[in-house]
């Protein structure tokens, strides 16, 4: 399905694939225009207004037809099966509140920066998503014993690295089949906008949002691991070009503070009364459980610990609280998660791609 | 209510306002990860959809509560009144296409570059906005004479250009009891999400968008033309920093095309196949009609006339559609529209604020 093309489109950047001079290309600003991150007061409500959810769209939204759309099944599969949504909405439904997470999230704040989509912190959001458990309808198809990896494909298509390419991702049938994966057409109570996916979507909880295959047009069961561009060579934990590096998969711990006070409009600092001030955000860390959430008032020099809500849902995330006494002068505001497994937010991280930075975020804020 | 306050926050870019590097600031990314564009393939939509509808937060999304909410109408009137949520929605309701374009739209493709959103094309959008006449409640209400200005308010509060003020603009008596001018609740069908100006905004067809003031909280009538910041220092067009300028009020003529093909990732540079392409597209000029759509193949030496659609309402864009024969190579696409009264696109548009910059859209495509 991938192919090959010569070099016809103009090079971002200095073609390093990272940028050093601390500002950033116009295609990074285009990209961020189209691709949208939830602004960070939006963590105050437990689920997301739909239309504030962070938004990653490779190529475009593609246009789609409820009414002759159909999901086919197939590969190496005992019974092929094509589904109308009907079909699909007809099966048992779940509805799940899911923390979803851009791999790129915090992408812009590294340094050198990986020239891609700028995230800095927002790439995120969480929906309650409604659909149909995938597993039993892998196992009305039949997955044969040789089946190594299940390829979804969506209906979104375009050029990347010079390779035309439909979006596709795979999964292993053992991540496949785990019981919170699902079919969804309905997000917080409607169904699916353009944007999200309609009419129907792959949504895997806990993994990071590349995997959450939009306008799902086929499933295949094949039998090598999947080699695509979007599996192969993109989403990867790379030092350099050369280096092979390891897939990016579940989505890392991190906690994200509301910004307190009101922001300057162009700089976005913090301007706050002082006094006793409850910090608010929430934390998430994938699959796991989160276990701690700290806040730090000096930059990251001590920390303290912060209140836990009880978690939105099984993959969802959890509100945390904080009580800082602000005295006049400016000050750097941190939260860390630190997940059940005992995984602690790193103060850096960085990789060739940009993926999986969940380095603590730093809010400036200046108290009279 | 706006107050002033010493400098103390940090300078974007070189501090001139404009930036001639070709590069943009980690600023303006940040607010383009905030502030978010309606991707372009959206236009195949005569309604878009809320969630990719564009937006422009000058300062945070404010904590809102429907049940305690009240709007009140005050100032030079006979009789002051504090309506609650239920009261508005309780009067007649009418609903309405209208198409919003911010005002900053095209900002990012000025040169040198003004330094603020930094909007390309894409600060579009058109909703059906349901909500009561604000006529008859002024009506009601009974504007005195002497009523100069009519200021709107909303809940958004932070600082700009060093002044700390809530989100005001004013409209004169004349424009606020137009017909089309109302208080709105619902946006395509469903109650305003946080972000569009829950629980009541104001929605002035044919304006830019900053006239239609989001989260609304208060209106009244005032003696004076009001000088709030974002009425007599922001949206205004200048020359240079000390040209008093003219105030930007509705909004200008422009045609965009759906960028045919596919994309490539970073650059968007589009991919087509040779032969017979339907271009298309949507058009609009704030109060008047559009009367005229032109294609451009060859980047705009030589115009020809598109079809036009019936509009989608009276202040709602209309489609627009035109046959063009793609040979390989690559071409330089654009439309411009031409409004009832004969005002049509220009080629070039600069003013030191970036604002009203409606000329033509460029699309770069690689047909093979």
């Amino acid at each position: 399905m991938a192919q090959s093309r010569p070099a016809r489109f103009r090079t971002v950047g200095d073609g390093s694939g990272v940028d050093r001079s601390g500002t950033f290309t116009p295609e990074e600003v285009a990209l961020a225009l189209r691709n949208r991150g939830m602004p960070l007061e939006g963590l105050r409500y437990p689920i997301t207004p739909a239309g504030i959810h962070y938004l990653l769209i490779h190529f475009d939204i593609p246009e789609m037809d409820a009414a002759s759309h159909r999901l086919r099944i197939g590969g190496l599969v005992e019974r092929e099966m094509t589904l109308t949504l009907n079909e699909i909405k007809g099966r048992p439904a779940v509805t799940m509140p899911v923390t979803m997470e851009c791999a790129g999230n915090g992408r812009a704040l590294m340094s050198p920066r990986p020239v891609n989509q700028p995230w800095t912190s927002d790439a995120i959001g969480t929906a309650e998503w409604t659909g149909t458990p995938l597993a039993p309808l892998l196992g009305e198809a039949g997955l044969r014993p040789e089946t190594a990896d299940i390829v979804f494909t969506g209906a979104d298509r375009g050029v990347q690295n010079e390779v035309l390419h439909d979006y596709q991702r795979s999964l292993t049938p053992a991540e496949a089949t785990r019981d919170e994966v699902i079919l969804a057409y309905e997000m917080n109570g409607h169904p699916l906008e353009p944007q999200h996916g309609f009419p129907v979507r792959l949504i895997v909880p806990g993994w990071y949002g590349m995997t959450s295959v939009k306008w799902l047009t086929s499933i295949e069961a094949v039998d090598h691991p999947f080699d695509g561009f979007q599996q192969a060579e993109a989403y990867r934990y790379q030092a350099d070009p050369d280096d092979p590096g390891e897939p990016v998969s579940l989505i890392r711990p991190r906690a994200l503070m509301i910004p307190p006070g009101i922001p300057d409009f162009m700089t976005r600092t913090r301007l706050l009364e002082g006094g006793a001030v409850t910090l608010k955000g929430r934390a998430w860390a994938g699959r796991e459980q989160v276990a701690r959430v700290e806040v730090s008032a000096d930059g990251g020099k001590t920390w303290s610990e912060a209140t836990l809500e009880e978690p939105v849902g099984r993959f969802a995330w959890r509100g945390w609280s904080f009580g800082w006494n602000a005295k006049p002068g400016t000050h750097t505001l941190s939260a860390r998660a630190t997940s059940a497994k005992g995984e602690m937010q790193p103060d850096e991280e960085w990789n060739i791609q940009g993926v999986g930075n969940n380095a603590c975020q730093r809010v400036e804020v200046l108290v009279e």
